[in-house]
């Protein structure tokens, strides 16, 4: 997906016509101007004008708008799927795959921070959102299946239908969206270190 | 806030120009149409014509759409904050105290769901915006103010920094407006059995 050819680091060329981002570097810009101004509220003159080349140069790399959403969704979902083939999500005690997938998805969305955000945002307007709500639906269904083998092997304190615990845990990783910002609020490991914290120990002693 | 004077229900009489509804209900179909279009991209010929009625009918109620949202985001903001001031807020231990507003605090997320999303989706646009983002913070002051007790108190089970703990907590008790639906999700007591069990109990079997 990434184009090889052009230069890694985004490069304007100064002469309109002439691509000056090879497809890696604009979709980060993309993607930012998506979650700036909705995807919808985004045109393709928006996107050249922030970029600052021409329609064109970006009809180069890909045909439309909804090719970069779509790149930018399969990123954020490509790199949640690649955790449950990891051995942590796939040896060993189903309560401990569980924290594994949870810790690993706080790393991403931090890693990830703005292809991630863009993929919870999206509505299913588009064959290509209802693409992505699936997929995210498939990655539930992970998550949920690990809490009922979890459950059956005795290792939850607490009875709770495992959709809504999916639901939940990934209400609480999915949150930090709204407020995490890479330079002020702390390294990802503390982060996923307090969200295993809170969701598998809890508050309160007992 | 609410003008006595008109009907309760929403009610057209058929004549342009003429209000057929009272602020109350004008202020639900107002919110839901900020939801669905954002707020930014409703003008009040938008609103005139999802209420079926004329502008200057809005107008006899409110100065313009800036009025409706603060309207809106205040009645979010007041059910929060009467939380803080009821005797489960404010009596015994702070790790109940706790426990107390984040279950309360579902309720109030489902019974006034629409609203709630609203006040969520705020980025501080405009003196309004800013305004209602600054009783959050306030709100979450109170909320790591009970965390801050309840570690001193010795009741909790984990280290965590207090603001991190209010965040996450309240970013799993929001995460709720991304899926609740009132009729299929179940009750809000069910729901807020849930968000307790899985954030002051924890998942995981010792």
């Amino acid at each position: 997906m990434i184009d090889m050819t052009s230069a890694r680091t985004p490069r304007r060329t100064g002469r309109p016509g002439r691509p000056g981002y090879d497809l890696d570097s604009l979709l980060a810009v993309a993607v930012k101007v998506f979650n700036d101004k909705g995807y919808d509220g985004t045109s393709m003159d928006v996107l050249a004008d922030r970029l600052g080349i021409s329609k064109s140069s970006i009809y180069h790399h890909v045909a439309g708008k909804e090719e970069l959403l779509e790149l930018a969704l399969n990123r954020a979902l490509n790199a949640l799927f690649a955790v449950t083939t990891e051995a942590g999500a796939t040896e060993g005690p189903s309560i401990e795959r569980l924290e594994y997938l949870v810790r690993r998805s706080v790393e991403i969305l931090v890693a990830e921070l703005p292809y991630v955000t863009l993929l919870l945002r999206v509505r299913g307007n588009s064959a290509v959102e209802r693409r992505a709500l699936a997929r995210r639906r498939e990655f539930d269904e992970f998550v949920s299946g690990l809490a009922v083998a979890a459950a059956d092997e005795g290792d939850l304190a607490i009875g709770i239908d495992p959709h809504l615990l999916s639901r939940l845990l990934f209400g609480t990783v999915n949150s930090l969206i709204e407020w995490y910002r890479p330079r002020s609020s702390g390294s990802s490991t503390e982060i996923a270190d307090a969200v295993v914290a809170l969701t598998f120990d809890g508050l309160r002693r007992t």
